[in-house]
């Protein structure tokens, strides 16, 4: 499969790097969980029209393309992705090639546990040799090459009997995820940064996030992880056997008659849980887990503020601004314009600001109160104005 | 014509001071020019849909409705406005009951002089004992009997062969207005405040302007002028002889069959100036200016301030929302929401914002900066956004 990729003339650029011998990247198959709104985004992405639909970087593609990229190079066309049903039709757009097998739709969410173990009980009925490395579809990366070898070393370390995830070099102390810390060094072939993991630690208070930034022991926690799926359900077995036995009476109907049937009368049963608390943690304390400390830059778009930081303003006005058509004058102002629109925007004497305009929605923010959004949202969902959430 | 009105139930409450035996009433006649699109009101206010066509003031009324009706308390139907061509069917719209003959439409904008050159023209053929008194149609008052007393006093002093101006009691001082400095107290049968205009005085800076308030000898210029129709024409005549001329022509010609022709062809090279620098202060200079100082509020509407001002905010959020079906939600946000659609409008963490949302075209500033919104316009139309001006 690899071969096909490497010796691909257009994605040579991509994968500038000869990872082909990895040891375990002949079983690796790339899953993209394509779930959660971003809220925090409002109102540019929204239950219709979620984040990873979205091109908040200004290249001109969408996030979760830009995540399917990431992993073909790797992967080829062994991509899996977990989405909603009513996103069947955009993810599609978005990824002509993925294969119809490889296209979970999920009749309502169920967090990342139940999305995750569902695409490794499906490639362990396929190949139970399978490595898997899962990526959310809403992140933003780069340069490509740098997560390319950490996701080549996770998989080698994968192949020896681990599940293996990339933790972020922190580049500030950070409150907002959470944090791995490091443990011994690994001896693993292809791996010369493979690394223990000593323990996954919550989303730490803005103190103790400092002492882990300048201890240099602590990760942040990015939610990517690649593992052998046999070894993924075993834990998923052992910590939500319920759970477990749902996903893989689905597996086992995925691409026969029974499908659609097994699939609406399972998963709507199934437990809501991250994969943090029903496989990580206890395989971390069971000392399953190891880590690749990841040197790229990595941003999961958690808000406005976000999209300011990975856009910088190319005008001399100090202003971001996203958009297909944007027409924005700006006088004394700086911040960011996330346009869907036509509209003409006038910002003046406006310092730090977001706005967000949408045919039928308006937010008017601060890079600082970006993270106070969510509660917006909450509250027009409390006013009954749902219909533009 | 008053009869008419003071009998008028439906009015009993706007005239509740019988001025029905004020000297000159009977020959007195409002003019409203309704010119001006009120920049500093983009993109609310526009070529299209000028100031004066708005309610800015949440009274269910726009300016221009307003304005009329309180007029109409002093002069019935006696009342003319002089309008772009653009405004006709919205000012007949908002004005029924204004007669044909006392619609002017101006072909284009001209500045004061020409506008109340022209009214004063029209009136002194009909009749030249005619009083006008002509008052933007863009402006707030209140109470309205405090206005109409001081419209009565001014009648009754021009009566006597002044040209009479209102001045506005300052409440601070402001740099945004011309100034009015009181003279020695007339003695005038129906006008009790009434004083002679020693100066009209320019604009002045912050330091001059505390002078002129704390010496109480000092009115605010609102702009607002009663006089016989040939006195104006008197001093027009002197000071701009050409302008003069093409006003009386059109007059003359105006509801004969060469009405339209004449307009067409003498109107577009009248010179464009103020009726401050062509009548009034040349008229004060020669002693024939008196003044009655008014006690009511007034306020030009000059920028999304002064609708902060004008629209005390109702809820609790210190948001003050005008749109006929608003749908804002705020969080630690304070300041003016204007809105011409039906969408949803999100503040979090914005204070003193102002936000202006209309179809075609988004404005955020704050009231600090209201009066930088006539610079955008400026720009936009530098950059050849004219579709939204």
């Amino acid at each position: 499969m690899l071969s096909g990729v490497t010796t691909d003339p257009e994605l040579d650029g991509l994968a500038a790097v000869d990872l082909s011998d990895t040891p375990g990247l002949d079983r690796f198959y790339g899953v993209i969980p394509a779930g959660g709104v971003g809220t925090r985004l409002w109102p540019l992405s929204r239950a219709a029209a979620p984040k990873f639909l979205h091109d908040l970087t200004g290249s001109g593609q969408t996030l979760i393309r830009a995540t399917y990229d990431r992993l073909a190079a790797l992967a080829g066309d062994r991509v899996m992705v977990v989405t909603g049903e009513a996103h069947e039709g955009a993810v599609r757009e978005q990824l002509p090639d993925l294969a119809s097998e490889d296209t979970v739709l999920e009749p309502e969410p169920k967090d990342s546990a139940a999305a995750i173990g569902l695409a490794a009980a499906i490639l362990f009925e396929r190949d139970p040799e399978t490595i898997m490395g899962s990526f959310a579809a809403d992140q933003v990366i780069g340069p490509v090459e740098e997560f390319q070898e950490a996701v080549a070393e996770a998989v080698a370390t994968a192949a020896t009997g681990k599940i293996v995830t990339i933790g972020i070099k922190p580049t500030h102390p950070a409150t907002g995820f959470g944090y791995i810390r490091q443990g011994e060094a690994l001896t693993v072939k292809g791996a010369p940064h493979a690394k223990d993991v000593a323990a996954f630690v919550e989303k730490p208070a803005e103190d103790v996030a400092k002492e882990y930034v300048a201890s240099g022991e602590y990760l942040w926690n990015a939610g990517m992880f690649v593992a052998p799926v046999s070894l993924m359900l075993h834990h998923l077995a052992i910590n939500e056997p319920e759970l477990h036995a749902g996903v893989v009476e689905i597996a086992k109907a995925w691409g026969t008659p029974a499908q659609a049937e097994t699939m609406a009368r399972v998963w709507p049963g199934l437990k809501k849980t991250a994969v943090d608390y029903a496989v990580a943690e206890p395989a971390a304390a069971a000392g399953d887990v190891a880590v690749i400390p990841g040197g790229f830059t990595w941003d999961d778009v958690g808000d406005f503020a976000a999209i300011a930081r990975l856009n910088p303003a190319k005008r001399a006005s100090g202003i971001t601004v996203i958009g297909e058509t944007p027409r924005v004058y700006s006088s004394k102002a700086s911040g960011v314009v996330v346009t869907d629109t036509a509209r003409v925007i006038a910002l003046i004497g406006v310092e730090d600001i977001v706005v967000v305009d949408t045919p039928d929605a308006l937010l008017v923010t601060t890079t600082e109160h970006a993270q106070s959004v969510k509660q917006a949202v909450e509250s027009l969902k409390a006013h009954g104005d749902d219909d533009v959430l």
